[in-house]
């Protein structure tokens, strides 16, 4: 299995040389969001979805001309839905009685078999509505849904959060883990992922550290957008609503035992809908720089997670009220972190924050991507010698994530400190 | 197997003589709700748990003294729990890394094996909050719950919806189902519930037609309010919110299957918060008089459902326009049923329907319990004919149930239609 | 002018002995609560109207059996609308195009002033429905109104809150206010209030300290619940979302200039919902006895106002950290406050106070009247020598307000301290 | 009074030649908008002002391009201010105790006064908080407002919707009306646009029908949104939330009495969010060419007034079931009116709705403004030959309105049916 390019993947930093990334462009399953459905869907508001993909592909495009190795997961999903084996795996999964509806089986089944990978697909990630079955596949179970009365009903359901891929799966150093997502509405997101991982050429032989689509996973959700992998084996975990204790410590159980990294800094997130995941409250900028929005930084409680005298055994410190951003320095062996606040003041503050103004990816150390209306945090970036290239995110950013969120880095380089 | 008491049960009507019931006293699990939680644990607002204990007592105390025999949940899960091999089988579901957090598995457990069956019963129902370990029991992993901070974290989650005993087991003739139910917040019922199926004396052995809280049954819910095995082969299922397509197709091919029903009469429910569950609208008084709130009742699309050609088919007719009572008078063999609207001008009868005026549970044909707050819906029962038994309903009815929620019959005779 | 009874009210105290009070029956404004209607009202669920009224005479009957001369809204309003001028300059206000609209008001007028004052009286509490005009008073303007449409339009609105009478008017030592209250849903309470000051016999000719509804208050609204003449020149007021400064400092400067108060302590309350009145998270029990809610008391920040140099000048003392009630004692002359918290661990402190459980109101010196379902507070006031009488509160407390909120007092003698 | 510019005012159907049109260009008051304030001010998430500011004078200059007179809100309030009487006018009703609080009103008037009138005109519009004054203008009092505890209080409220002028006043052929809005957030608007009628030398001597921010309208409001003087002596208004039958009666027999109209064509709109006011649903883009959202124009139900035998009569006939557009249609003298309706599939029209995609504004007969947005209407309006001029509204529609919403026309002509 050395041979497989997966052996190279690998993330060692927030910072370091950005190599290869997953990203996912805006499509079908966006055309679903109404006004009506979108709070389900966990959308604040619809989009313009031929705007957002025009500002996805320019996101794309500033990547790849930088040097960045860009793959998309409808193309992955396509090609791995060339295989025989995968589609069997994942329609399997799928288009089962208790999602489909028994006697919807076989017609969903052949229908979706009758497909080009392709549409396939678009149809995976994108939702399959009762509405869409062609005549030839409508059997009279089909009356059930009540699509006259307007019902709308699923046989698939669109997966709109799969623009966020840093939420899903997390490279940390050289290993990956399949993340269980907190809202049901994402759940199936970590499917298509797995099956990419275990039968796509260019990912198969990927170690896994943790996670499996196939586990109920209870309490222990765990999302890229709370994850890490700061350099030094050290990985900043937020412990907020959709990131478990449950799972934390699982995971960090799990890293600590395969040699994967000896400290966990856990952020304790308070409990408030702006503190989603840590990354839209605190992220990288350089090896030194970080951006956070104090309000809710203030308010993090830090644990430090190290391995324990016996396997699987976990030792914790609680710092009690020493800041979060002194742990992590301490951590990283840096005397101090240089912070960037959110620019403005209470009103412009408040407002950055809601729109993702640090929610930052690192090109390299001191180059990162931001959306363009932040300009406040941006300029104060600036000023602290970093490089901001700016993304549209006008139609993007109404799911509430920018960047960081947007992308699950696959290969990136280590800082030294 | 025979001599079982379970070979005994069965419910072969919605009317007819009741003999046993199962129901589940208010608790510590009612101890738990606040202002701040009682929307996530689907209650409207908090409850004066002595006195909804006293109310419950009442009611139970009414269906002794009719002959009723009235089993309590709190009851069964005691004398199961004095089971090892079935405290072990549901424990070793319960405390798991992915519910209680790793480094608590050891402690929690051993914990809840020092308890009597009677405690443990207490907390499992009741959920088990962090803070409720003893100081021999408290490892050093609890510090990440965060106790300090007030956030209030559970090892076993409040189950105070088990008052709803309706929803989480059906009898429909002679064997049950062991529901999938819609909230997350509810799934651990149904794993008490198997416990008590599966070890307990009294109930070991009884025929179960479908349903496993071992399996993930995805969107196939069921939920027992929706569900009323009427006779004459004929079981009433609302479609609605919680009681999925998915589900009834499953547990319909499941009946027919095994020759337990004949026909099952859908009522595709609208979609509006007051439409619950079926039961919520629409409940028996007589062998021939309902009780039905026709805002909601008269938008109903009802369809039915026979046993297909072959093995698991399903032949489905849609009603169309004809009126679900109707349907259900004909699938009875009655020329028609009588029908007692909810009491009053539009302001009362909203309210009444609100407070469960429709929710009658019948002790034998044309005598039941309802709530004493709905006088004018009372009232009309009685002018029917029905003799109508009272509970008080000022805290019980908080959770939006009334008598049929809150009972589970475990044998009701048929009636002759 | 002297002859007047309303010569000799006044409240000079919180707890001294009660000689005089307001209240207000539930009745037909309760009548017309719904679930959809229920929280434009300000009510939190619906209630069962004739237990509440049961629940309120009894209340009533407790308070007139201890010697207590109660008087009821309905009543004092029927027997003012017995004077034709009362009855003509409140129906001058009430029944205008602007309210009821253009070719509706004769109509409406005219079938008012066909009601026997009791009549009117209820439709003036209880609201008129356009459905509510009898044939004879239909004009073809109504057809507007839509009410085959299942739309519920008002010619008056009900007014369910006059319930609490504390809120819409205030006695302050020797003379009342009469309070712009906040939502508009209750504006109408205030203009019936003045119909009696302005024209009953027992009260023409009361000191109005300030307020008159028919003037436009703006931002300077102020409701009871947040008031509290002490004695000893003292008037405490919580700043809140429904008491505001723009109101506060007026009241103050009125009081002030007409030598009715010397100091003002403002409690500036935290924007939370359960902060909603100061009494319902702070009231006497006896001269030197409080109950009150932690959680939200220890968020208080106090002021004290005191008259200034010059006529209408405000003097105001900024507190800081200092408690609120070691400024209270402060401002009685008293070493200290004795403190009743809310009882019970966490969960129970939180459901009480919810329930109204700090909302004492004292009908002498350490006897106080509580609702029932708060048994842990009840019993901490009792084990620190207060003497508790219980109201039910099942239905009456849905509005979220108790004993405090349920009453206006008007005559109440002092203490000394 | 002849020679006053006004006096050529008017606006004589809602497709003729559109010579003069009031805007407001977004400012100050946006900048407030922030995720925990802005429901209060009646906006759906936070904008990105510049870019705002940007679109709109896009929007401003092609009006200007295409020969319109643009006139704006800052503008206009900032030549008003010059007059000194004017000035008084405005700062008289709004620096009052009532809303800035006592104690403040002379540093706060001083302050406001000290200002040259484009910097007053931006703190109207844009409102004023407590920590905008200047040290040299901080009395004491300033302390209750809590600015240290982060509480943000205005001395005069921010009004985002003046974005909107569409709603503030309405040209009905030769004449305004200066409305009474139905949010208390909006209730100044009126104000800034009195001062302008009554003081500014274009504006002064206009004819007003109806309307007056000084009086208190009670239930009678009305919002420009909902009315069209489409031509023929016809105008139509949507009675819908914002709109009461209590004052589209009053200005239908102002309209009547003063010869103004001879018919006003109600549109009885459902009682749905997404049928805030008839231009949200329905607009014209031709003489004979509307646009409108099916799901929601189908439930209207129409009425017609007429002048009645006396002064201030109306005659109202209920059109029952026949289509709103078949009675305009009607009352145009046109044989039929076509029908573009929202394009695209269920999720489609329900998304373009939301984002004004009906909310076309008409520059002359069959030329409208849209936003870019709604691609598939937008074709569907150039199929049926209208010319389509988009407008960017990724910010601008975020408030919930477009074109139609953001336009006072002033002078436009009127179109021969």
């Amino acid at each position: 299995m050395t041979d497989a390019p997966s052996a190279a993947y690998g993330v060692h930093s927030e910072v370091g040389t950005l190599r290869k990334v997953l990203v996912c462009a805006p499509g079908l399953a966006h055309r679903r969001l109404t006004p009506s459905n979108n709070d389900d869907l966990l959308f604040d508001d619809v989009m313009w979805v031929e705007n957002a993909q025009r500002d996805h592909a320019d996101f794309v495009n500033k990547l790849t001309t930088r040097g960045v190795e860009v793959v998309e997961l409808h193309d992955l999903l396509t090609e791995t839905m060339r295989d025989p084996e995968a589609r069997a795996w994942l329609l399997d999964r799928k288009i089962v009685a208790n999602e489909v509806g028994l006697g919807l089986v076989d017609d969903t089944r052949a229908f979706l078999e009758s497909l080009d990978p392709r549409q396939l697909a678009e149809y995976l990630i994108g939702g399959l509505a009762t509405s869409d079955l062609p005549d030839d596949f409508r059997p009279a179970y089909i009356a059930l849904a009540r699509e006259s009365a307007g019902v709308r009903e699923y046989l698939m359901p669109p997966l709109p959060n799969t623009l966020y891929t840093r939420d899903t799966t997390c490279w940390l150093y050289g290993g990956v883990t399949l993340n269980p997502l907190y809202w049901p509405a994402r759940h199936d997101e970590t499917l298509l992922m797995k099956a990419i991982y275990q039968f796509h050429p260019d990912f198969v032989g990927a170690t896994v550290w943790w996670g499996d689509p196939d586990v109920d996973w209870g309490q222990a959700t765990f999302e890229g957008g709370d994850i890490m992998p700061v350099g030094n084996g050290v990985v900043l975990m937020g412990m907020s609503e959709r990131t478990s204790r449950q799972a934390i410590t699982q995971v960090a159980s799990a890293l600590f035992e395969q040699g994967a990294a000896e400290r966990v800094v856990v952020a304790g997130m308070p409990k408030l809908r702006a503190a989603m995941h840590l990354d839209t409250v605190f992220t990288f900028a350089d090896r030194d720089i970080v951006t956070l929005f104090p309000t809710i930084m203030d308010a993090v409680h830090t644990f430090s997670l190290r391995p324990g005298d016996n396997a699987k055994d976990i030792n914790i410190t609680d710092h009690e009220t020493t800041p979060f951003v002194d742990v992590v320095a301490e951590s990283l062996g840096l005397p101090e972190l240089r912070v960037v606040e959110t620019g403005g003041d209470a009103y412009q503050s408040e407002r950055q924050q809601w729109d993702s103004g640090n929610n930052a990816v690192a090109l390299s150390p001191g180059v990162v991507f931001t959306y363009d209306r932040n300009t406040l945090t941006n300029t104060l970036l600036r000023k602290a010698g970093v490089e901001v290239i700016t993304i549209v995110g006008a139609e993007l950013g109404r799911g509430r994530g920018g960047g960081h969120c947007m992308t699950c880095p696959i290969i990136r380089d280590p800082v030294t400190y």
